[in-house]
């Protein structure tokens, strides 16, 4: 069975996630962090894409000392299993991703990922192979299932969002918009990629939560399910 | 003395404002509309950018018959000055905004503009020149504020917006996010252009307003003036 997948990110008040640079930028502030480590904390997984950890290099981890030692307690690693997708293994062996932190790691590639950067991943992660160019993520979604994965977290970026959102594996959209304008039409965005065409296509939602925090605002989505 | 200048637009949940196609797609409803020709109606000049009347050809007329005829009884045009942001003459004569509805029309263009389609432009509208090889949208709004325009609201596209922060001239930002996803890195955004790139130079906004309207939510903004 396919975990319940949940999409967070922040983004400016025109919709971008980072500058056009992809320098990781501070949209929200300290109340909005800890939300974040909060739902970290209660996710079995937390996913990125390799653009994400080439740009910002993030360890993913939980950072309260409560929620890892609440977690710990409940009989888990402090931190949720961190899934990268990463078609052609590109992941640096060094990346904080591998080496911050206890708990397992997996590393989705392609078939087409190069032997010898697989054979280097596996010394640090589980390498779960899906897919002939890209990482097929409905398959990766089953693999996480049956690994026990039930609820997955996805921290970006905008490709990886968008491959979600395109083959229907989304379950709800949060979103902090922040009080900034960052602009640029290369900026990355919450779901980039082709994007959508016809209008028919576009993935419906049902708005589930508007809260205020910090400077900005909260929406919570749900997906609806096509029929 | 400048106008007060208001940015609306509607974008997906994912911040895009069309199709990388740039098609126009429903982003809003109904209640959302009318609260658009509500704030249409009370304004002075309503402004887009070329790149809108070429792809959408909107007439950016007042709607309903009840605000036409406020605004008459107010001693005024049915509809606001119709502003279009234009630096090398573009606009087509025949464009819905220069031919329909009653009612004064701007197109503000660049010293650098072909002189034979400025004089086709003056033939349907008040060419104001401004800036040599792009319209100086500073000038631009000095122009508006002689000629009496008090409150300019700001249609699209992602274009024409990044120009207006970029130069510091919007004073409030309305977004309806709206229940849908998009995506697409060439979709165009609420501010497209060459986009900030260090964290400094960053509008900054407060929230002035978190109101669900149809299936999704405005937010609108109010721009912090820099010191």
């Amino acid at each position: 069975m396919r975990p319940y997948v949940f999409v967070n990110l922040a983004m400016s008040a025109d919709g971008k996630i980072s500058t056009r640079e992809r320098r990781q930028v501070k949209i929200s502030g300290t109340a909005d962090f800890q939300r974040v480590d909060r739902i970290k904390a209660g996710a079995d997984g937390i996913m990125v894409g390799i653009g994400t950890v080439l740009a910002d290099n993030p360890s993913l981890t939980v950072k309260s000392a409560d929620l890892k030692a609440a977690r710990r307690r409940g009989g888990r690693d402090e931190h949720p299993v961190r899934v990268v997708v990463d078609s052609a293994a590109r992941t640096p062996p060094d990346a904080d991703i591998l080496v911050k932190g206890e708990g397992r790691r997996i590393v989705a590639v392609s078939a087409s990922a190069p032997a010898a950067r697989v054979s280097t991943l596996r010394e640090r992660a589980e390498v779960i192979v899906a897919g002939e160019e890209e990482v097929d993520l409905g398959r990766l979604m089953d693999e996480l299932g049956t690994r026990g994965l039930r609820r997955v977290m996805v921290e970006g970026g905008g490709t990886l969002i968008w491959g979600l959102f395109r083959d229907g594996l989304v379950d709800e959209l949060i979103t902090y918009v922040g009080a900034v304008v960052i602009g640029g039409r290369d900026a990355p965005t919450p779901a980039d990629g082709d994007g959508f065409v016809a209008e028919n296509e576009f993935p419906h939602l049902d708005l589930a939560g508007v809260e205020r925090i910090d400077d900005g605002v909260l929406l919570r989505w749900t997906v609806r399910k096509k029929e």
